[in-house]
């Protein structure tokens, strides 16, 4: 199955450099009856330190409930990415393969198993075939190494192009490159999409400064983006550091070079996410929702969440129409502090609400065209304290039904 | 705007007998250019009692703040619906609106302001005309008595069928009648769509234990129903009882009856919230989602919830397909205490997961049999407790998209 590559998609694949002592692999391990490499093995040198974010389900997969574990101890020599199959509410069996394709990639390495993350995409409740699994780490092994951009191949699904991105930061003066790569289309469609993000960097970094960075990184970015409201079982965002930069290690935010290293890896992580709302299942407008005045920032993420998932204001968009009633609805439902008669909205640059009512005779012209645009912004002011938040959506269309109702029948 | 009558419609309208005390009748108020009824005055004769609930919103219309004020009163004399426009955020014009109404409503009747309830479904952000609501309640008061089914008519926007329910209960040794007429199409579609409901009966109950067997029928009725999980700013659902059936007036729930007329509330208000989602905009399914094993009722509820408003369970049934991992990821998306490895999923009466994982070679004919039918039943027990809640829903097709995002425009 083959959607159209999304209107929203950027014009090619950056150009990504390497990273001393990463170096990634692709093979054919035909979870599907497709003709594609949909399995990825990241070696990592010896010294490699790791982080991660994993999804907020109660019902992970194993995978996840694999690399929570693994990440306690903070090392990692390989990266397994499996596409096509989710491996999730598979019970016993499942773990059992996660467990089988650790060992592999450890036996091989020379590690570790736990030194060994893995993470899955795909259909949920079909356990992975482990002979297949082995089978693809052996013959990615012999392969070539491959390139940024064969490697976010590989680990797509239903995304209809390939996402990766690239930042630097200057620590301790020596120049630290960071690159990831995301698939993702739906926030999740279990069948066969699912958020899993992996970004490599050689900056030397300790890893609970590593986790520390990750998590606020994650915070302003994977948590601030939603396509359809549906969390995966499998949404998995896993951080690895070679420290081959030659930089004095990293381990606490006053260390030479950590703010422009944290910035480095927000801003990469921005890219990553944004580029999964530009797949969006369906999608044809970028819409970001900015949450002002709020009482805590909290409360200003939970208002723009409150927007950003309401189907009505997603499809307002997609209609093009300036529906900012559908924007007061959804405060309204946020079930957070609000009040009606000091609630403004804006579409673009043009306030349409303002005090609780309509701005009298606003211009309609610059709202028709910025809503004819494919990147929308909506400004909510609640006029109550100073808690900010901005999130990413995309609109709501036919296209997303196309895709999510006549997909396992 | 008119679309094709709900394939979940009932054949007919039913056939609602009159309620002693309570007289309707319909005008022509036009607040939009349409040539129908638009304008529902209903009169109640001296002694009604009145109970209502109301959104749930923090942004709600000055009809919802005035009812909120009027209920504490208990009294009724009129209940006025508007349709086509809903009157909220509109300020200080929306809520002199409202004030004018109820004055008009009171001075041809000869009662207190506080005595008329006031209702109104529509666009928001446009103040609802008083010469109009003035003159339609002139010509709602000259025009002879309507039907159930004009009133039913009237109070309707973007519904595509009249919705109408009935029940009895013996009160005190006599039939008591309770009568309920309803609007929704979406849960809410603020341009045109909310829920409002209205109920009649001629039982004599004292207002307090009214407004308690309301609330309580509200929470497992009303409370249970979710279209697009959007919430309007103007839901309203008010109970009147003009206490003409002579049967000693109810007051708690030990006095003869209390518990008949309990049930009978109950059930009406069930029927009425079924009506709306079987006319939810671009259902083809009925869905019911009845969750068991929870720590609690409320944790309960709340998964239904989730799975009910989850879009991608929502396509998958309008694709007819038994996607159960994508019940498996709501469940685990609800943020309530589930445990993977004791969920069990039904499709009508076939168990396809148990345990954390697929049953093996479970027979997929009944469950292909079930799906094509229109009314669809997903089970989830979690193994936990006691705990119970069933929702219903309808499914989510390209008949919504083309409803809501080719509104205004």
């Amino acid at each position: 199955m083959t959607h159209a590559r999304s209107p929203l998609a950027p014009a090619a694949f950056p150009t990504l450099p390497a990273i001393a002592g990463v170096t990634a692999h692709v093979a054919r391990a035909r979870y599907k009856s497709w003709d594609r490499c949909d399995l990825t093995f990241v070696a990592l040198d010896p010294g490699t330190v790791v982080a991660g974010v994993t999804t907020q389900s109660r019902c992970p997969s194993p995978e996840v409930e694999w690399c929570r574990k693994a990440l306690t101890l903070g090392s990692a020599r390989a990266l397994v990415v499996n596409a096509g199959n989710a491996n999730a509410f598979t019970g016993n069996r499942g773990r059992a393969a996660v467990e089988a394709i650790a060992a592999r990639a450890a036996g091989r390495l020379g590690c570790l198993p736990s030194d060994v993350f893995v993470a899955s995409t795909g259909v949920i409740g079909v356990p992975l075939p482990i002979d297949k699994a082995e089978a693809g780490i052996d013959a990615a092994l012999v392969a070539p190494p491959c390139t940024w951009e064969d490697a976010a191949a590989a680990i797509s699904t239903t995304d209809t192009f390939t996402k990766g991105a690239v930042t630097t930061a200057i620590v301790d003066g020596r120049s630290v490159t960071l690159v990831g790569i995301i698939k993702g289309s739906g926030m999740i469609a279990p069948d066969m999409a699912t958020m899993l993000g992996f970004i490599f960097t050689d900056a030397a970094i300790e890893p609970g400064f590593l986790q520390a960075a990750l998590a606020e990184a994650n915070r302003a970015s994977f948590s601030c983006i939603t396509v359809d409201s549906d969390t995966s079982t499998s949404d998995t965002v896993l951080a690895f550091a070679t420290g081959q930069a030659g930089n004095a290690p990293l381990t606490a935010s006053e260390d030479d070079g950590a703010d422009a290293f944290r910035a480095a890896l927000s801003d990469l992580c921005l890219q990553l996410a944004h580029l999964v709302v530009r797949d969006g299942e369906g999608a044809t407008k970028f819409i970001e929702v900015a949450v002002t005045g709020a009482e805590s920032d909290r409360s200003a993420h939970r208002v723009a969440l409150s927007i950003a998932n309401s189907p009505l204001v997603k499809t307002a968009i997609a209609g093009e129409d300036a529906n900012w009633g559908r924007v007061v609805m959804a405060v309204g439902k946020a079930g957070e502090p609000a009040e009606r008669d000091l609630l403004s909205i804006r579409f673009g640059d043009t306030q349409v609400a303002t005090g609780g009512l309509a701005v009298e005779g606003y211009d309609e012209a610059p709202v028709t065209a910025h809503l004819k645009g494919s990147d929308i912004e909506i400004g909510v002011d609640l006029g109550l304290g100073e808690g900010r938040a901005t999130v990413w959506t995309c609109d709501l269309t036919h296209g997303y039904i196309s895709i999510n109702a006549d997909y396992r029948s």
